[in-house]
């Protein structure tokens, strides 16, 4: 079969063995937004030489802005529900191959917003089984908009987002903290020290939003230089992520590029919370367990 | 005299008499950004034909961006200080005029960021005198920065920021959650109910990095219109903003913009805490107050 990635920016296929083995692998810069809604010629050029009956998808190609808006499946929800809200798109020009899309999941707690995820539901079925299908487990996917996930005896239980990862590129790119900052984001170095001074700042009396003034100030006085100061922003916002779905319980699965979950992994262990890293290509065989829970074919 | 209120994107000068009544009054879009650092002809140009003494200025003139970096007052302090710290720039062009800036005022409590403001100390100093030299009192001047301040007995003794304008600007203009409000930020509608509820909204559970994504899944969901999302923002973060510095206390003097102060203290009414408007021209009264404690001459 075939696994693909789809996401707003970016596009990733793999080819799976009958046991969900990755044999073959394309990437391309093809997000969504690239595609002028041309996905069907875009998928066909991405998979060609490439004869398998099964295409399985996940991401916001599923959104209102993909393919086809895949109604969400609501919490809680295991591999089961989730198959069953796989839904089929039409492709002629795929010669007889079946194209499918994942549903994303939404959460609506009573008295407050509703959280929703697309993509991040695939990456959690396809961790390793003593996590995917039994015991409880937390689950941090890092990112522009971290998920934060509880899941027990295989079923996503509830989620949340944190916009941490969009705050950071703003406050970085177009706030009144990056004039205070080297210009090119891209060679800011990763701090440490200043990092895990962020952290601590996070948990002092005044809120997010006087914090954040604080990276000024203390640039205007000296006592943080332009190069800190980025390693101190992303420790500050990560610090607030943190305290916000709580340090006080076990162990957390960190699931997500290695750079930004070793961080991560570096701010809970200031805090006192222990992690484990998933690593990140964990679709395919998220794709894979959906296709085999609906019975598609899997070719050989 | 005159009286000069010079920030970074504007420009204001009063002519005073000598009891600090407005008698004429200029403005312009000569903010520091727009100088060039010429800022003894522009100051001249915007003051041809006003003979009097005494040029007092006040704001981020006083800044590194500024015409000089006066330094800055530590707190607490009061009219007396602040006036023993004004400084003299040359001006040779003025024709023997003598022209004086601010200082502005710094706060460094122990184990915290250090807290300043340049400018607003001048516009409560501005305030009636039961307020800038009696009593005790809390007052915010909200802005893309928010000051905060405690005063006592004309004394300042503390301030705290919060980034609240800022980070609106920032989330309405380049996030993902502008994505789901109008395109033209000028034409946003000010709609009561969604910034009563995202008010309600900042007190709940998960903090503003998660609040914020509730932005879009509410407007994803339908539950929040497009004309709706930017007084929930701007709900949402004055909320987090009010929760932060404290809801208990008295009475809080509101001093700004009429448009903004209206905002505030609806946020602060809905929040159970009682609130006075103290107007927004206090600057001109301010810089008289000081330049009188420093026995300059006023003119007649």
């Amino acid at each position: 079969m075939i696994a693909v990635d789809w996401g707003t920016s970016s596009f990733r296929a793999y080819r799976l063995d009958a046991d969900g083995r990755v044999v073959d692998q394309r990437s391309a810069a093809s997000g969504l937004l690239t595609c002028g809604g041309a996905f069907e010629s875009v998928l066909a050029r991405h998979v060609e030489g490439w004869p398998d009956p099964t295409i399985m998808m996940a991401g916001m190609i599923g959104s209102r802005t993909g393919w086809r808006e895949v109604p969400y499946i609501d919490c809680p929800a295991g591999i089961d529900e989730v198959s069953a809200g796989l839904q089929e798109v039409a492709a002629p020009s795929l010669a007889g191959r079946r194209v499918w899309i994942v549903p994303g999941l939404a959460y609506r707690p009573a008295g407050a917003w509703p959280e929703v995820m697309r993509g991040e539901e695939t990456q959690i079925f396809g961790l390793p089984g003593e996590l995917a299908e039994r015991g409880a487990h937390r689950i941090c996917l890092p990112g522009t908009h971290s998920k934060w996930v509880h899941l027990e005896q295989g079923r996503i239980v509830s989620l949340s987002t944190a916009m941490t990862g969009e705050l950071y590129a703003l406050l970085r790119q177009h706030s009144l903290l990056a004039v205070l900052m080297p210009p090119a984001a891209e060679q800011d170095v990763d701090d440490g020290a200043a990092f895990l001074r962020g952290i601590d700042a996070s948990g002092l009396e005044g809120g997010l939003l006087q914090h954040l003034f604080g990276v000024r100030s203390q640039g205007l006085f000296g006592s943080l230089s332009p190069a800190q100061s980025p390693s101190y922003l992303s420790g500050l916002l990560i610090g607030h992520e943190l305290r916000a779905v709580g340090t006080g319980t076990g162990q957390v699965q960190l699931v997500g590029n290695a750079g930004l979950v070793r961080r991560y992994q570096r701010a809970l262990a200031h805090l006192g919370v222990s992690s484990c890293c998933q690593g990140e290509a964990l679709s395919s065989c998220g794709l894979h367990r959906l296709a085999r829970a609906r019975s598609l074919p899997l070719g050989t």
